[in-house]
């Protein structure tokens, strides 16, 4: 008998809000916005949308009062009692009290920051500007209200039973990837699909398939209110935009060569363990071990997101050697565009020698390539970056030229301080 | 675990269309539209939505848009195969082959005609132009649109309990209803809800509440639809429309003193037994009853749509004992705003008497009365009448005032003609 209440409820509803919670985002988020909460309250940056992927004419394909109503929607989100109770309560990394009282009193008070939409011919235009600890707030859940929107047009007009065969074999696809991992000895991955994930109910469905698929090789998720709700671990560290912000704060060119570890000191006074993990490529990766102090090579591991991942662990193994370093006892956490193959060459290149962790993103949480006629669900290859800070420009360099970003001149003087060469070119895949 | 494919395609939806069959309308209309389609062809005639209910605002409570959305979405009706198969294998009325191949193959290729939107102030204008057969077709679903767009204007804030509670209680009160019908020894009820039916699921639950509760005692629904869904009767027999179309194409004041008559003669000649039902108020019960032929003495009933309907039936009671009829063998259609206490002071007062049937509309269908705040779902008066035949105004005068139709010089021609007083004044409830 059909529920008409629900019906009716269901039918009446003004959007279908894709993020509703403060927590739907990033582990990394919170741990980063900590610190700027209480060491840069005074940094005021600007954040935007990049598509890398131009060939998508996102402004054609995504309705831009849709658009504006999902983000008003994330403009009236606050933190919940139950949501204060878990960042108060639960145990992150195997510690409690990661996040101070004063912190958390002001994510209570958060609210995300305006915005400002415009298109510049097929693109999106989306920036959003302000302190530095709220406007960081918007990368994940922008991204994910493109990303869902733009699934939602593809799938606007398939029938019902289309539908139904869509994600059956999205999620047979999903679990052939996970059975595929079971026979990966010793894994262990986290999913890191949350920006760019087909939609929060997939993510949610992808992440309870891992707990179920994989037990206790499954990590956990970098999306809080998931780790949350399923009652497994959250987890991530740190982005980009700690090293991108410092350096363009950096008023001379020496200050700017020791931005990056100025960075890791600062993180290090708030964490330690786990969460002491390197992401060395912001201005080129082998720039920055060669000049990393010593202090840099005790922490705990290196995450690497981007360039020949093979070919950069092995350069990082030979440096820990020669800083006198045990790469046994050092954690790889790998996070680049991965998908099941990458996964299995990787564990199989690097297990028994140093440990391992996958963050596994868009090709676990979004991959319906090749399942609707044209391909309209192919991932696409979308950022929300820091862009500016304090009215200086964000560079960054990349081990992979196609993700390098900033002014050319400012792109030019990096190069030159960080002896940073182009590096190679990869198309990004997501 | 959330059925993703579902709760896509359900929020995928451009609209929630409120008539999705052009079986969703009540069955005298293809009784009427069988008889025009043979005898009317070159009848043109433009049918009106009027609101009696003129405290209702209606073109400020209903969106312009979604209202054209569903009308165009009847347009884009056709009859499916398996409705024609019912067409043609269903016993109506203890009949096989109600309909002729040639109604059926017309219905398979009929389309609704055009309609006319605009506003007048706070209300709406909609009027519909075409030949009588197809044209006629709008009556029941352009009613059903409207009321039910109303309906979920009201209800679109209200939150899920609110929503669930208020179908529990309407559920509570139409299950109380049923059950007091159950006390009624030998009653016979129908439900001729459709046109102002709170919403199409909510007449179907009713239908089925009805099956369950009464049992033998429910004769069926004037719904084409719900009778087929739900493998029971399809009940209803002829409208006003019929009457007033004859009277406006009357080109003498005689021919007018007649044309009721010649409705029932046209009639006779289709449809025998129980659909011989006469709906004699038309232009006054009384004047009807005194200037009949004896024929239609014979007749097997008559239907009391509007005045006083037990002193209607004493008096009809009478006059078939005057031409020698036998009232026990006779059929009385009560349909006039009935609530239960009306059946049931009628079922009592008249009960071994004559045979007796109630056709139960609104306040089955769509008794919402003092469940929101603000009574805003207490159902209105809103009829759908022919307004004009070949250019001619359509006339209505009723045995209740506030029913009476027309421009006030042919109203009066017709009182003249018909000996008819203007009746009492009742403000129609529904």
């Amino acid at each position: 008998m059909t529920d008409i209440a629900t019906r009716v409820y269901n039918h009446a509803w003004k959007i279908d809000p894709i993020v509703r919670s403060v927590l739907d985002t990033d582990f990394y988020k919170l741990l980063m916005a900590q610190i700027l909460h209480q060491r840069h309250r005074d940094t005021r940056v600007t954040f935007g949308i990049i598509n890398r992927s131009k060939h998508i004419p996102l402004a054609r394909l995504i309705d831009q009062g849709a658009l504006r109503a999902q983000l008003d929607h994330i403009r009236s989100l606050r933190l919940t009692r139950g949501e204060t109770t878990w960042l108060y309560g639960n145990m992150f990394y195997g510690k409690r009290q990661m996040f101070s009282p004063e912190f958390v009193t002001w994510l209570e008070d958060f609210r995300f920051p305006a915005y400002h939409l415009e298109t510049h011919g097929d693109q999106l235009k989306l920036t959003f500007e302000g302190s530095w600890a709220e406007t960081t707030m918007w990368e994940v859940p922008a991204l994910a209200v493109i990303v869902e929107l733009y699934s939602r047009a593809v799938t606007a007009d398939m029938g019902k039973f289309e539908l139904q065969v869509l994600y059956a074999r999205a999620m047979s696809r999903v679990w052939e990837k996970i059975e595929r991992l079971r026979r990966l000895d010793g894994l262990r991955i986290a999913d890191f699909g949350t920006r760019r994930r087909h939609g929060f109910l997939w993510q949610d469905w992808c992440v309870q398939a891992m707990i179920e698929g994989l037990g206790p090789a499954f990590l956990g998720t970098s999306n809080c209110l998931i780790a949350l709700r399923r009652e497994v671990e959250a987890v991530g560290t740190n982005a980009h935009e700690l090293p991108m912000v410092y350096a363009a704060l950096a008023d001379t060119d020496e200050a700017l060569a020791t931005a990056p570890y100025d960075v890791l000191a600062d993180w290090q006074k708030h964490y330690d363990g786990n969460l002491r993990i390197i992401l060395p490529d912001t201005y080129g990766s082998d720039g920055f071990f060669e000049n990393a102090p010593d202090w840099i090579a005790k922490w705990t591991g290196v995450r690497i997101d981007s360039g020949d991942a093979i070919a950069m662990a092995e350069r990082i193994i030979a440096w820990w050697k020669r800083r006198g370093e045990d790469p046994s006892q050092k954690l790889f956490i790998f996070s680049d565009a991965l998908d099941i193959a990458d996964i299995e060459r990787l564990h199989v290149h690097f297990n028994g020698r140093v440990r391992l962790g996958f963050g596994w993103g868009t090709l676990l949480t979004n991959d319906f390539r090749d399942l609707v006629p044209g391909n309209g669900l192919e991932p696409f290859s979308i950022v929300c970056k820091v862009i500016s800070a304090n009215g200086r420009p964000a560079v960054k360099l990349s081990d992979n030229a196609a993700k390098a970003m900033g002014p050319p001149d400012e792109v030019a003087r990096y190069r030159r301080v960080f002896g940073s060469s182009p590096g190679i070119v990869q198309q990004p895949l997501v």
